[in-house]
Protein backbone atom coordinates (compact mmCIF):
# COMPACT_ATOMS: atom_id res chain seq x y z
CA UNK A 1 0.00 0.00 0.00
CA UNK A 2 1.36 3.76 -0.52
CA UNK A 3 0.98 6.23 1.96
CA UNK A 4 -0.93 8.53 -0.67
CA UNK A 5 -3.28 10.53 2.10
CA UNK A 6 -1.61 13.60 3.04
CA UNK A 7 -3.04 14.56 6.11
CA UNK A 8 -3.32 18.61 8.11
CA UNK A 9 -3.38 18.68 11.48
CA UNK A 10 -3.30 22.40 13.54
CA UNK A 11 -2.05 21.71 16.89
CA UNK A 12 -1.87 23.73 20.04
CA UNK A 13 0.03 22.92 22.90
CA UNK A 14 0.97 23.84 26.90
CA UNK A 15 5.01 23.60 26.49
CA UNK A 16 5.73 23.42 29.77
CA UNK A 17 5.99 19.91 30.72
CA UNK A 18 7.49 18.63 27.39
CA UNK A 19 11.07 18.47 26.14
CA UNK A 20 9.91 20.31 22.91
CA UNK A 21 8.58 19.47 19.35
CA UNK A 22 11.03 17.12 18.20
CA UNK A 23 11.17 13.79 18.46
CA UNK A 24 14.06 12.35 20.74
CA UNK A 25 14.57 9.06 22.05
CA UNK A 26 14.29 9.05 25.75
CA UNK A 27 11.98 12.75 25.86
CA UNK A 28 8.64 13.23 25.88
CA UNK A 29 8.01 15.17 23.61
CA UNK A 30 5.14 17.03 21.32
CA UNK A 31 5.92 15.35 17.97
CA UNK A 32 7.08 12.04 19.49
CA UNK A 33 3.62 11.77 21.75
CA UNK A 34 1.54 12.84 18.33
CA UNK A 35 3.34 10.00 16.19
CA UNK A 36 2.96 7.26 18.61
CA UNK A 37 -0.82 8.20 18.54
CA UNK A 38 -0.66 7.63 15.25
CA UNK A 39 1.14 4.72 14.82
CA UNK A 40 -1.59 3.28 17.34
CA UNK A 41 -4.56 4.27 15.22
CA UNK A 42 -2.91 3.54 11.40
CA UNK A 43 -0.53 0.61 12.21
CA UNK A 44 2.46 1.55 10.79
CA UNK A 45 4.71 4.08 11.58
CA UNK A 46 4.38 7.91 10.97
CA UNK A 47 6.71 10.95 10.29
CA UNK A 48 4.43 13.84 11.58
CA UNK A 49 6.60 16.89 9.53
CA UNK A 50 5.64 19.80 11.85
CA UNK A 51 6.50 24.27 10.13
CA UNK A 52 8.71 23.99 12.65
CA UNK A 53 10.61 23.01 15.87
CA UNK A 54 9.40 24.68 19.17
CA UNK A 55 12.26 24.56 22.41
CA UNK A 56 11.16 23.25 25.66
CA UNK A 57 8.86 25.17 27.00
CA UNK A 58 7.92 26.63 24.36
CA UNK A 59 3.63 27.20 23.89
CA UNK A 60 1.70 27.07 20.67
CA UNK A 61 -1.86 27.99 19.51
CA UNK A 62 -1.77 27.42 15.75
CA UNK A 63 1.32 24.55 15.00
CA UNK A 64 0.91 22.95 11.81
CA UNK A 65 2.25 19.70 10.92
CA UNK A 66 1.35 17.03 8.51
CA UNK A 67 1.98 13.30 7.81
CA UNK A 68 1.56 10.81 4.72
CA UNK A 69 -0.13 7.69 5.41
CA UNK A 70 -2.02 4.20 4.15
CA UNK A 71 -5.05 4.57 6.67
CA UNK A 72 -8.81 4.94 5.12
CA UNK A 73 -9.08 6.66 8.80
CA UNK A 74 -11.41 10.26 8.26
CA UNK A 75 -9.90 13.30 9.26
CA UNK A 76 -12.72 13.60 11.52
CA UNK A 77 -12.10 10.42 13.32
CA UNK A 78 -8.07 11.14 13.36
CA UNK A 79 -9.08 14.33 15.07
CA UNK A 80 -11.65 12.75 17.81
CA UNK A 81 -9.20 9.46 18.50
CA UNK A 82 -5.64 11.81 18.64
CA UNK A 83 -7.98 13.95 21.22
CA UNK A 84 -8.62 11.04 22.69
CA UNK A 85 -5.20 8.81 23.12
CA UNK A 86 -3.19 12.99 23.67
CA UNK A 87 -2.83 14.27 27.01
CA UNK A 88 -4.87 17.51 27.46
CA UNK A 89 -2.09 19.55 27.30
CA UNK A 90 -1.62 19.08 23.53
CA UNK A 91 -4.86 19.41 21.22
CA UNK A 92 -5.69 18.91 17.71
CA UNK A 93 -7.50 21.69 16.91
CA UNK A 94 -8.01 20.86 13.19
CA UNK A 95 -7.41 17.66 10.84
CA UNK A 96 -7.94 17.64 7.02
CA UNK A 97 -6.87 16.19 3.67
CA UNK A 98 -4.34 18.43 1.65
CA UNK A 99 -2.60 17.44 -1.17
CA UNK A 100 0.40 15.82 -1.77
CA UNK A 101 2.54 18.35 -2.58
CA UNK A 102 1.69 20.23 0.72
CA UNK A 103 4.51 20.50 3.41
CA UNK A 104 3.85 22.39 6.81
CA UNK A 105 7.37 23.33 6.47
CA UNK A 106 8.39 24.08 2.78
CA UNK A 107 5.18 25.19 2.39
CA UNK A 108 4.73 27.53 4.99
CA UNK A 109 4.85 31.47 4.05
CA UNK A 110 5.54 32.42 7.51
CA UNK A 111 5.37 32.76 11.11
CA UNK A 112 3.24 34.40 13.73
CA UNK A 113 4.94 34.40 16.95
CA UNK A 114 3.76 36.23 20.91
CA UNK A 115 6.09 37.08 23.58
CA UNK A 116 4.03 37.40 26.52
CA UNK A 117 5.54 39.81 29.37
CA UNK A 118 4.17 40.77 33.24
CA UNK A 119 5.64 43.65 34.28
CA UNK A 120 3.30 43.80 38.17
CA UNK A 121 5.36 43.74 41.05
CA UNK A 122 4.19 40.04 41.92
CA UNK A 123 3.50 37.99 39.10
CA UNK A 124 -0.12 36.04 38.97
CA UNK A 125 0.22 32.67 39.44
CA UNK A 126 -2.18 31.83 36.98
CA UNK A 127 -0.40 33.90 34.45
CA UNK A 128 3.21 31.96 35.78
CA UNK A 129 3.82 29.32 33.21
CA UNK A 130 2.36 31.65 29.78
CA UNK A 131 4.49 34.96 30.87
CA UNK A 132 7.56 35.87 31.81
CA UNK A 133 7.97 38.26 34.65
CA UNK A 134 9.64 41.40 34.73
CA UNK A 135 8.89 43.30 37.39
CA UNK A 136 10.11 46.45 36.44
CA UNK A 137 8.83 49.32 34.24
CA UNK A 138 9.52 49.08 31.04
CA UNK A 139 10.20 52.26 28.17
CA UNK A 140 7.60 50.79 25.59
CA UNK A 141 8.14 53.45 23.20
CA UNK A 142 11.62 52.82 22.98
CA UNK A 143 10.90 49.30 22.55
CA UNK A 144 8.17 50.21 19.74
CA UNK A 145 10.92 52.03 17.63
CA UNK A 146 13.28 49.50 18.59
CA UNK A 147 11.29 46.70 17.26
CA UNK A 148 10.24 48.90 14.15
CA UNK A 149 14.11 48.25 13.16
CA UNK A 150 13.79 44.54 12.82
CA UNK A 151 11.33 45.52 10.11
CA UNK A 152 12.18 44.53 6.87
CA UNK A 153 14.75 41.98 5.11
CA UNK A 154 18.33 41.82 7.23
CA UNK A 155 21.10 39.45 7.99
CA UNK A 156 20.24 38.23 11.62
CA UNK A 157 22.80 36.78 12.87
CA UNK A 158 22.78 38.80 16.16
CA UNK A 159 20.13 36.73 16.57
CA UNK A 160 20.63 33.22 15.81
CA UNK A 161 21.98 31.10 18.45
CA UNK A 162 24.68 28.20 17.63
CA UNK A 163 22.93 24.90 16.07
CA UNK A 164 20.99 27.00 14.02
CA UNK A 165 21.17 25.80 10.71
CA UNK A 166 23.59 22.70 9.30
CA UNK A 167 26.89 24.55 9.38
CA UNK A 168 28.53 22.32 6.76
CA UNK A 169 25.96 22.90 4.31
CA UNK A 170 25.93 26.74 3.43
CA UNK A 171 22.71 27.36 2.80
CA UNK A 172 22.10 30.44 0.02
CA UNK A 173 19.76 32.52 2.69
CA UNK A 174 22.58 32.27 5.41
CA UNK A 175 21.06 34.48 8.26
CA UNK A 176 19.15 36.71 6.34
CA UNK A 177 15.24 36.67 6.75
CA UNK A 178 12.34 38.84 6.48
CA UNK A 179 10.28 40.59 9.32
CA UNK A 180 6.42 41.95 7.90
CA UNK A 181 5.25 42.90 11.65
CA UNK A 182 7.02 43.69 14.60
CA UNK A 183 5.32 45.82 17.71
CA UNK A 184 4.66 45.64 21.55
CA UNK A 185 1.26 46.37 23.13
CA UNK A 186 -0.32 46.48 26.41
CA UNK A 187 -3.33 44.33 26.14
CA UNK A 188 -4.72 44.71 29.80
CA UNK A 189 -2.41 46.42 32.32
CA UNK A 190 0.92 44.92 33.31
CA UNK A 191 0.28 42.71 30.30
CA UNK A 192 2.45 43.03 27.44
CA UNK A 193 2.65 41.21 23.70
CA UNK A 194 5.69 41.46 21.28
CA UNK A 195 4.46 40.36 18.34
CA UNK A 196 6.70 39.33 15.76
CA UNK A 197 5.34 37.68 12.52
CA UNK A 198 8.09 36.99 9.74
CA UNK A 199 8.73 34.52 6.85
CA UNK A 200 11.55 32.79 8.87
CA UNK A 201 13.63 32.65 12.17
CA UNK A 202 16.62 31.32 12.82
CA UNK A 203 17.19 29.47 15.95
CA UNK A 204 16.22 31.10 19.26
CA UNK A 205 15.84 34.41 17.09
CA UNK A 206 12.22 35.63 19.09
CA UNK A 207 13.79 35.44 22.06
CA UNK A 208 17.17 36.64 21.43
CA UNK A 209 15.04 39.72 19.81
CA UNK A 210 13.12 39.67 23.36
CA UNK A 211 16.49 39.34 25.61
CA UNK A 212 18.03 42.19 23.71
CA UNK A 213 14.58 44.46 23.49
CA UNK A 214 14.09 44.21 27.59
CA UNK A 215 17.70 45.89 27.20
CA UNK A 216 16.11 48.96 25.87
CA UNK A 217 13.27 48.90 27.89
CA UNK A 218 15.20 48.89 30.62
CA UNK A 219 17.20 51.86 29.53
CA UNK A 220 20.33 49.92 29.34
CA UNK A 221 20.27 50.07 25.76
CA UNK A 222 19.07 52.96 23.41
CA UNK A 223 17.39 52.64 20.30
CA UNK A 224 20.62 53.08 18.41
CA UNK A 225 22.46 50.49 20.21
CA UNK A 226 19.96 48.01 19.20
CA UNK A 227 20.20 49.25 15.41
CA UNK A 228 23.82 48.98 15.69
CA UNK A 229 23.64 45.21 17.48
CA UNK A 230 21.54 44.07 14.64
CA UNK A 231 24.01 45.56 11.83
CA UNK A 232 27.14 44.14 14.14
CA UNK A 233 25.92 40.74 12.65
CA UNK A 234 27.49 39.07 15.37
CA UNK A 235 25.24 37.24 18.23
CA UNK A 236 27.77 39.09 20.86
CA UNK A 237 26.52 42.08 20.30
CA UNK A 238 23.15 40.60 20.99
CA UNK A 239 21.47 40.85 24.78
CA UNK A 240 20.47 37.55 26.69
CA UNK A 241 18.21 35.00 25.16
CA UNK A 242 14.90 35.31 26.75
CA UNK A 243 13.03 32.05 28.72
CA UNK A 244 11.02 30.13 26.69
CA UNK A 245 7.71 29.66 28.81
CA UNK A 246 6.97 33.65 27.69
CA UNK A 247 7.08 32.26 23.99
CA UNK A 248 4.04 30.81 22.05
CA UNK A 249 3.54 30.55 18.75
CA UNK A 250 0.17 31.84 17.67
CA UNK A 251 -0.07 30.48 13.38
CA UNK A 252 1.75 29.29 10.91
CA UNK A 253 0.67 31.03 7.55
CA UNK A 254 0.67 29.89 4.20
CA UNK A 255 0.09 31.19 0.38
CA UNK A 256 -3.61 32.03 -0.01
CA UNK A 257 -4.19 28.32 -1.45
CA UNK A 258 -2.86 26.17 1.63
CA UNK A 259 -4.23 29.08 4.01
CA UNK A 260 -5.97 27.39 6.90
CA UNK A 261 -8.74 28.62 8.35
CA UNK B 1 5.66 38.39 74.22
CA UNK B 2 2.10 39.67 73.36
CA UNK B 3 1.00 38.74 69.52
CA UNK B 4 0.13 41.90 69.43
CA UNK B 5 -0.01 42.87 65.87
CA UNK B 6 -2.23 42.07 63.45
CA UNK B 7 -1.09 41.37 59.73
CA UNK B 8 -3.52 41.14 57.17
CA UNK B 9 -2.46 39.41 53.41
CA UNK B 10 -4.29 39.07 50.26
CA UNK B 11 -2.77 35.91 48.14
CA UNK B 12 -3.35 34.65 44.94
CA UNK B 13 -3.28 31.09 44.23
CA UNK B 14 -3.50 28.52 41.28
CA UNK B 15 -4.91 25.68 43.40
CA UNK B 16 -4.05 22.51 40.52
CA UNK B 17 -1.43 20.83 42.79
CA UNK B 18 -2.73 21.99 46.61
CA UNK B 19 -5.26 19.95 48.24
CA UNK B 20 -7.50 22.58 49.10
CA UNK B 21 -6.91 25.93 51.40
CA UNK B 22 -7.04 24.40 54.66
CA UNK B 23 -3.97 23.16 56.76
CA UNK B 24 -3.87 19.35 56.73
CA UNK B 25 -1.57 17.08 58.55
CA UNK B 26 -0.87 14.80 55.49
CA UNK B 27 -1.17 17.09 52.20
CA UNK B 28 0.16 19.97 50.77
CA UNK B 29 -2.04 23.22 51.43
CA UNK B 30 -2.50 26.74 50.81
CA UNK B 31 -2.57 27.30 54.34
CA UNK B 32 -0.11 24.62 55.75
CA UNK B 33 2.38 26.56 53.19
CA UNK B 34 1.80 29.67 54.58
CA UNK B 35 2.02 28.94 57.69
CA UNK B 36 5.04 27.29 57.65
CA UNK B 37 6.97 29.70 56.05
CA UNK B 38 5.49 32.54 58.58
CA UNK B 39 7.07 30.07 61.28
CA UNK B 40 10.58 30.37 59.75
CA UNK B 41 9.99 33.90 59.31
CA UNK B 42 9.03 34.90 63.01
CA UNK B 43 10.29 31.87 65.03
CA UNK B 44 6.63 31.12 66.68
CA UNK B 45 3.58 29.37 65.25
CA UNK B 46 1.19 31.05 63.06
CA UNK B 47 -2.32 30.38 62.74
CA UNK B 48 -3.51 32.00 59.63
CA UNK B 49 -6.86 32.73 59.42
CA UNK B 50 -8.34 32.74 56.02
CA UNK B 51 -11.81 34.73 54.92
CA UNK B 52 -12.73 30.70 54.12
CA UNK B 53 -11.66 27.78 52.63
CA UNK B 54 -11.53 26.58 48.95
CA UNK B 55 -11.61 23.06 48.06
CA UNK B 56 -8.50 21.32 46.39
CA UNK B 57 -8.18 22.75 42.77
CA UNK B 58 -9.79 26.19 43.59
CA UNK B 59 -8.00 28.97 42.47
CA UNK B 60 -7.98 32.45 43.76
CA UNK B 61 -6.50 35.99 42.95
CA UNK B 62 -7.74 37.59 45.97
CA UNK B 63 -8.03 35.67 48.90
CA UNK B 64 -7.42 37.63 52.43
CA UNK B 65 -6.31 35.90 55.71
CA UNK B 66 -4.99 37.32 58.82
CA UNK B 67 -2.38 36.47 61.77
CA UNK B 68 -1.32 37.41 64.87
CA UNK B 69 2.35 37.51 65.76
CA UNK B 70 5.01 39.25 68.22
CA UNK B 71 7.61 39.79 65.33
CA UNK B 72 9.04 43.06 64.20
CA UNK B 73 8.92 42.60 61.14
CA UNK B 74 7.58 45.13 58.64
CA UNK B 75 4.89 44.33 56.29
CA UNK B 76 6.85 44.93 53.20
CA UNK B 77 9.57 42.18 54.40
CA UNK B 78 6.86 39.82 55.05
CA UNK B 79 5.65 40.71 51.39
CA UNK B 80 9.44 40.18 49.97
CA UNK B 81 10.36 36.91 52.09
CA UNK B 82 6.89 34.85 51.73
CA UNK B 83 7.11 34.97 48.15
CA UNK B 84 11.07 34.35 48.03
CA UNK B 85 9.86 30.95 50.53
CA UNK B 86 6.67 30.14 48.87
CA UNK B 87 6.36 28.35 45.43
CA UNK B 88 5.06 30.32 42.12
CA UNK B 89 1.88 28.81 42.37
CA UNK B 90 1.34 30.74 45.97
CA UNK B 91 1.58 34.71 46.00
CA UNK B 92 1.15 37.27 48.47
CA UNK B 93 -0.01 40.66 46.86
CA UNK B 94 -0.05 42.50 49.72
CA UNK B 95 0.78 42.25 53.24
CA UNK B 96 -0.36 45.60 55.87
CA UNK B 97 -1.08 45.78 59.87
CA UNK B 98 -4.26 45.86 60.84
CA UNK B 99 -6.34 46.78 64.06
CA UNK B 100 -6.55 43.77 66.11
CA UNK B 101 -10.49 43.29 65.57
CA UNK B 102 -9.96 42.75 62.16
CA UNK B 103 -10.61 38.90 61.16
CA UNK B 104 -10.06 38.17 57.62
CA UNK B 105 -13.76 35.70 57.91
CA UNK B 106 -15.93 36.97 60.66
CA UNK B 107 -14.88 40.69 59.67
CA UNK B 108 -15.46 39.80 55.64
CA UNK B 109 -19.43 41.53 54.21
CA UNK B 110 -18.89 39.52 51.37
CA UNK B 111 -17.21 37.05 48.79
CA UNK B 112 -16.95 37.25 45.06
CA UNK B 113 -16.70 34.13 42.94
CA UNK B 114 -15.97 33.55 39.62
CA UNK B 115 -16.55 30.49 37.31
CA UNK B 116 -14.88 29.60 34.19
CA UNK B 117 -16.37 27.61 31.47
CA UNK B 118 -14.64 27.13 27.37
CA UNK B 119 -17.73 26.11 24.89
CA UNK B 120 -15.41 25.40 21.95
CA UNK B 121 -15.58 22.07 20.61
CA UNK B 122 -11.57 21.32 21.48
CA UNK B 123 -10.62 23.02 25.19
CA UNK B 124 -7.31 24.79 24.13
CA UNK B 125 -4.31 23.27 26.61
CA UNK B 126 -3.32 26.58 28.41
CA UNK B 127 -7.25 27.34 29.97
CA UNK B 128 -7.57 23.65 30.73
CA UNK B 129 -6.62 24.12 34.12
CA UNK B 130 -8.95 27.05 34.48
CA UNK B 131 -12.04 26.68 32.89
CA UNK B 132 -14.16 23.47 32.68
CA UNK B 133 -14.86 22.28 28.93
CA UNK B 134 -18.52 22.62 27.80
CA UNK B 135 -18.35 21.30 24.37
CA UNK B 136 -21.66 21.73 23.95
CA UNK B 137 -24.05 24.95 22.94
CA UNK B 138 -25.43 26.72 25.83
CA UNK B 139 -28.60 28.76 25.92
CA UNK B 140 -27.24 32.12 27.79
CA UNK B 141 -30.28 34.09 27.95
CA UNK B 142 -31.69 30.95 30.06
CA UNK B 143 -29.02 30.69 32.27
CA UNK B 144 -28.83 34.54 32.63
CA UNK B 145 -32.70 34.62 33.53
CA UNK B 146 -31.80 31.56 35.98
CA UNK B 147 -29.44 33.42 38.06
CA UNK B 148 -31.43 36.37 38.64
CA UNK B 149 -33.76 34.39 40.58
CA UNK B 150 -31.17 33.36 43.07
CA UNK B 151 -30.90 37.05 44.07
CA UNK B 152 -31.95 38.28 47.14
CA UNK B 153 -32.01 36.27 50.41
CA UNK B 154 -33.02 32.83 49.92
CA UNK B 155 -32.24 28.91 51.51
CA UNK B 156 -30.14 27.65 49.70
CA UNK B 157 -30.18 24.05 50.99
CA UNK B 158 -30.42 22.83 47.38
CA UNK B 159 -27.01 24.13 46.84
CA UNK B 160 -25.67 23.17 50.20
CA UNK B 161 -23.22 19.64 50.19
CA UNK B 162 -22.91 17.71 53.15
CA UNK B 163 -20.19 18.78 55.35
CA UNK B 164 -21.27 22.59 54.77
CA UNK B 165 -21.97 23.43 58.17
CA UNK B 166 -21.54 21.82 61.85
CA UNK B 167 -24.76 20.25 61.97
CA UNK B 168 -24.82 19.49 66.07
CA UNK B 169 -24.47 23.21 66.48
CA UNK B 170 -27.78 24.95 64.86
CA UNK B 171 -27.05 28.47 63.43
CA UNK B 172 -29.20 31.32 63.29
CA UNK B 173 -28.60 31.53 59.92
CA UNK B 174 -29.04 28.12 59.06
CA UNK B 175 -28.59 28.14 54.73
CA UNK B 176 -29.87 31.37 54.43
CA UNK B 177 -28.03 33.46 52.72
CA UNK B 178 -27.94 36.51 50.57
CA UNK B 179 -26.44 36.94 46.53
CA UNK B 180 -25.86 40.43 45.85
CA UNK B 181 -24.82 39.52 41.92
CA UNK B 182 -25.46 36.36 39.43
CA UNK B 183 -24.93 36.76 35.89
CA UNK B 184 -23.24 34.95 32.99
CA UNK B 185 -21.56 36.26 30.07
CA UNK B 186 -19.36 35.69 27.33
CA UNK B 187 -16.17 37.64 27.38
CA UNK B 188 -14.46 36.41 24.32
CA UNK B 189 -15.70 33.73 22.17
CA UNK B 190 -16.61 30.55 23.70
CA UNK B 191 -15.30 31.55 27.03
CA UNK B 192 -17.84 32.44 29.58
CA UNK B 193 -17.60 33.73 32.77
CA UNK B 194 -20.31 33.10 35.83
CA UNK B 195 -20.40 35.84 38.44
CA UNK B 196 -21.54 35.39 41.68
CA UNK B 197 -21.19 37.93 44.65
CA UNK B 198 -23.47 37.30 47.60
CA UNK B 199 -22.36 38.03 51.70
CA UNK B 200 -22.05 34.18 52.33
CA UNK B 201 -21.74 30.78 50.73
CA UNK B 202 -22.58 27.45 51.73
CA UNK B 203 -20.26 24.22 50.80
CA UNK B 204 -19.74 23.80 47.37
CA UNK B 205 -22.81 26.55 46.34
CA UNK B 206 -21.06 28.38 43.83
CA UNK B 207 -20.09 24.91 42.19
CA UNK B 208 -23.88 23.41 42.80
CA UNK B 209 -24.91 26.70 41.01
CA UNK B 210 -22.89 26.03 38.00
CA UNK B 211 -24.04 22.27 37.76
CA UNK B 212 -27.56 22.96 37.68
CA UNK B 213 -27.18 26.39 35.73
CA UNK B 214 -25.20 23.72 33.25
CA UNK B 215 -28.33 22.12 32.79
CA UNK B 216 -30.23 24.83 32.25
CA UNK B 217 -27.88 25.86 29.35
CA UNK B 218 -28.28 22.44 27.88
CA UNK B 219 -32.13 22.84 28.08
CA UNK B 220 -32.19 19.50 30.48
CA UNK B 221 -33.84 21.78 32.68
CA UNK B 222 -36.00 24.92 32.22
CA UNK B 223 -35.96 28.13 34.17
CA UNK B 224 -38.85 26.97 36.08
CA UNK B 225 -37.61 23.96 37.21
CA UNK B 226 -34.47 25.98 38.43
CA UNK B 227 -36.51 28.03 40.16
CA UNK B 228 -38.62 25.05 41.69
CA UNK B 229 -35.08 23.36 42.47
CA UNK B 230 -34.00 26.40 44.52
CA UNK B 231 -37.63 26.28 46.54
CA UNK B 232 -37.39 22.54 47.40
CA UNK B 233 -34.69 23.34 49.80
CA UNK B 234 -33.07 19.74 48.90
CA UNK B 235 -30.07 19.31 47.89
CA UNK B 236 -31.16 16.35 45.84
CA UNK B 237 -33.36 18.79 43.61
CA UNK B 238 -30.32 20.46 42.34
CA UNK B 239 -27.86 19.38 39.62
CA UNK B 240 -24.24 18.09 40.07
CA UNK B 241 -21.09 19.78 41.73
CA UNK B 242 -19.16 21.66 39.08
CA UNK B 243 -15.25 20.14 38.95
CA UNK B 244 -13.21 22.37 40.68
CA UNK B 245 -11.19 23.92 38.68
CA UNK B 246 -13.07 26.59 37.02
CA UNK B 247 -13.77 28.25 39.98
CA UNK B 248 -11.72 31.32 41.30
CA UNK B 249 -12.32 33.57 44.34
CA UNK B 250 -11.77 36.64 42.83
CA UNK B 251 -12.36 38.44 45.76
CA UNK B 252 -13.23 38.86 49.72
CA UNK B 253 -15.54 42.14 49.92
CA UNK B 254 -15.35 44.45 53.70
CA UNK B 255 -17.06 47.55 55.14
CA UNK B 256 -16.20 50.63 53.86
CA UNK B 257 -13.31 51.46 56.69
CA UNK B 258 -11.81 47.87 56.13
CA UNK B 259 -11.91 47.48 52.34
CA UNK B 260 -8.53 46.29 50.56
CA UNK B 261 -7.52 48.41 47.37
Amino acid sequence: MVADRNIRLIIAYDGTDFNGWQRQKHDITIQGEIEKCLARMTNHEIMLHGAGRTDAGVHAEGMVANFFTTSRITCSAFLKGLNSMLPYAIRVLAADEVSPDFHARFSAAGKHYEYHLYTGKVMPPLARLYSLHVPIPLDLPSMHESLKILLGTHDFSTFENAGSREKDKPSRKGAIRTITTAQIEETTPDHLIVTIIGEGFLRHMVRNIVGTLLEVGMGKRSIEEFREALLAKNRNAGGATAPPHGLKLRKVLYGDTEQLQ
